[in-house]
């Protein structure tokens, strides 16, 4: 990059908030994704909306990609500089700027973590419902630019539906604001546009939430099935009884398997699934729905063991939560992935992708939000071994298709960025494609904007 | 019109379905709105996506403006024929086309009446929450169109918050889908940006929709109150307590006496306000829920009477339901606004609103959706007379402007049609509204969709 452009921008953002170095640089240069890696030109760390107004309007002018990177916990090379150019990091904007406990509305800036904003509303009675995996290390901004999902998202759905309002500068540096204070906002949903739009249309700068009331009561409880079929007809018979569940999670035995070997929690290392599931609410209502589910789980086959105490919950979750890692540590690169069905071909998926294994003799183990559909097929593999990375990648094209053919789509919470990309067409047509691709231009016409993700080159 | 137009449109959807009659054409020059009609120069109605298609393509290569029509309710002007040209009507697409109970989904064609959704799904123990007034009239595709709001909005949330997947015929006559039948789907959100989009991307020929379990129990009360402040404190207290109401409507003492003069209820003129709500949820949820609430309003000052029997839960909405068409009964020319602020801000605004009518002398009622804040002042007055209507329009100016003042939203349910075009700039800015343009001109390059309205006439 031109030394002139380097000092421009620290005229921008202050000496010390430019990066150069190739030791700083490398940490920006790859995220959570096998496979994908170069090293920006340059990385800047903007303090406000006005700083980030500038180094946009500095780049769309020269043409320079601009990446802009929360915590750069992204599964789909959506963070990677691709082609060089500037980082902008969101970093030093991570102030939460208001707490609205009458309206139950939060304001933050893109870099709050978003656990921090859930222990910041917590003395209010409200919470913040999004919770991917990385809520501890994910930033609001990456969670609202990526649409992320999580563990509640059966009941409480997923980040696009608490974004009421945001403040985003523009690819060519001109500042705009969005939605605000209320349920429903005039005019085009540029709100829900730029939510899951992947870095691509602009930065945002200020975000306004939705929070709701905080649950007073729950219950968690495991259920060990030797029959997928037996942990299939639950899912439908708990959701078909108008149980709504926070959490209703499934794991498949090869995570089984896995997690018990490194973890050790006493797991049926020959149960073909295990269902994890929280109900939430009121103190009736939670008693009333655990009572029912434990009753549906076990007229199933379910061998099924209610937390009574917050040790023996934590355990439950400690499960769950030890199902990535666990299944990271077998090999050296993890591919995490989320093909997305409608619920009730949940089952289906999971033997789907137990065959696909097998065909392509790859590891796979699948665990995920079976709730709403949202699975993990995590494939374990070697990024130097050639020839089976050839298998992965074969496996890999055959999981989301499969996804699209059982009426699926093709990520329900890590984004598309470059790792699902050839996919897209599949799933949107190139009519679909092309009108994004359209949006795209319309709000991005030098393409500077993290290009070449999610829609793809524009021509 | 050029007869070899007409000639063409009755090639694509049959003669019969082609209407150009002066006595036909008059019946879809205006909508609910005061003050906007234009005859069309020809309405034609097709029976699938391919006679849309073919009815756009047409249209856009002769550069002919075309509104979309469910069932004219409108009240922003949204779909009369300003510039004359094409009404296209969805009354033919009238097909429920599945409803998957297992997943929650419902698949509808655009002219489905809200009303017939909600009886087809009843018998699975499912609603589709969504219910503007005009439930039992308005076409999915206009509800989907407008983003309309509703009576359970608090709880509920809008039209927004239920559509999954939509399959739309472009400008150009192409036809995309979008969404699908999971929770997220990737890529640009373009079911949220057809969504509210009021006809001016593209015609909406296919609609997926979430469904949710029916509550099993309900519990509605009224409160009367001497103070507007007792019933502000009410709202509060009652959001303060973390108790969210399916309803929680209020109406001021304008529309108390305009309900009662007409429908004699047996309402306390002289109250300054009243409180309608409606708890909803298992059996245990609504009696905790209801008590609490009853606890609430009475300190606060209010009068309560608690529905015991479904008798008279009915005479309570039917108090609320008499709102507007008793205040349509006053004057000849009714517009009723939904000038939305945060919950917090209701008591002000109702002050406000009722300072606004005092100072223009006009009569204004004002009721609605306390919970979301989604008020609708009412102004009734008389089309023929300029002098009154000079002061109407600056009333209205006054108002839409003050619930900006108070980081709310000019439409919390009714869009913004051509009625609220002239105030985008004030909640937006030139900044925001390009963009919205930017967008415009992308999707639908020769400005054939409903010319003029939400984003304005494009240089």
């Amino acid at each position: 990059m031109e030394p002139r452009i380097i000092k421009a921008l620290a005229e921008i953002v202050g000496r010390e908030n430019v990066l150069t170095s190739p030791e700083e640089l490398i940490c920006y240069g790859y995220d959570a994704t096998p496979g994908f890696s170069r090293l920006p030109e340059v990385v800047v760390r903007p303090g406000n909306k006005k700083e980030v107004s500038r180094v946009l309007a500095l780049a769309n002018r020269e043409k320079i990609p601009v990446y802009t990177r929360g915590s750069g916990t992204n599964l789909s090379a959506g963070v990677v500089p691709m082609d060089g150019g500037i980082v902008l990091s969101t970093v030093r904007m991570n102030s939460i700027l208001e707490i609205d406990p009458e309206n139950f509305i939060a304001v933050v800036e893109p870099g709050v973590i978003v656990a921090e904003l859930n222990a910041a509303v917590e003395k209010y009675g409200l919470i913040y419902p999004p919770d991917p995996g990385t809520v501890t290390t994910a930033s609001m901004g990456g969670t609202v630019a990526e649409n992320s999902g999580g563990l509640r998202g059966l009941k409480y759905g997923v980040t696009k539906h608490y974004v009421l309002g945001l403040e985003v500068v523009l690819a060519d540096g001109q500042i705009a604001e969005f939605g605000g204070r209320t349920l429903r906002s005039p005019g085009y949903d540029m709100v829900m546009l730029f939510t899951g739009s992947e870095g691509t249309l602009g930065v945002i700068t200020k975000i306004i939430v939705r929070l709701v009331p905080a649950p007073t009561h729950r219950k968690s409880m495991i259920a060990v099935f030797h029959d997928l079929n037996g942990a299939g007809k639950s899912i439908a018979d708990i959701i078909g009884h108008k149980i709504i569940p926070a959490t209703l999670e499934i794991m498949d035995n090869y995570t089984i398997r896995t997690v018990e070997s490194f973890v050790k929690l006493g797991l049926p290392v020959e149960a073909e699934a295990i269902i994890l599931a929280e109900v939430d609410g009121d103190e009736a209502t939670v008693a009333q729905d655990a009572a029912k589910m434990e009753k549906i789980l076990r007229e199933n086959g379910g061998q099924v063991r209610v937390a009574t105490s917050a040790q023996e919950r934590d355990q439950i979750w400690a499960a769950r939560r030890a199902a990535l890692p666990s299944l990271a540590k077998l090999r050296p690169s993890t591919f995490c992935e989320d093909a997305t069905v409608p619920r009730s071909k949940v089952p289906d998926m999971v033997r789907r992708i137990t065959e696909i294994a097998q065909k392509y003799d790859v590891q796979i183990g699948t665990f995920g939000h079976a709730g709403d559909g949202n699975l993990h097929p995590t494939l374990v593999s070697d990024l130097r071994n050639n020839t089976e990375m050839e298998r992965v990648y074969q496996a890999m094209d055959e999981i989301f298709l499969t996804a699209l053919e059982l009426d699926g789509t093709l990520s329900g919470e890590h984004g598309i960025g470059l790792g699902k990309l050839k996919y897209m067409p599949a799933q949107f047509g190139e009519v679909g494609l092309d009108v994004m691709r359209a949006i795209k231009k319309a709000l991005d016409p030098n393409g500077i904007l993290n290009p070449g993700k999610l829609v793809g080159q524009l021509q």
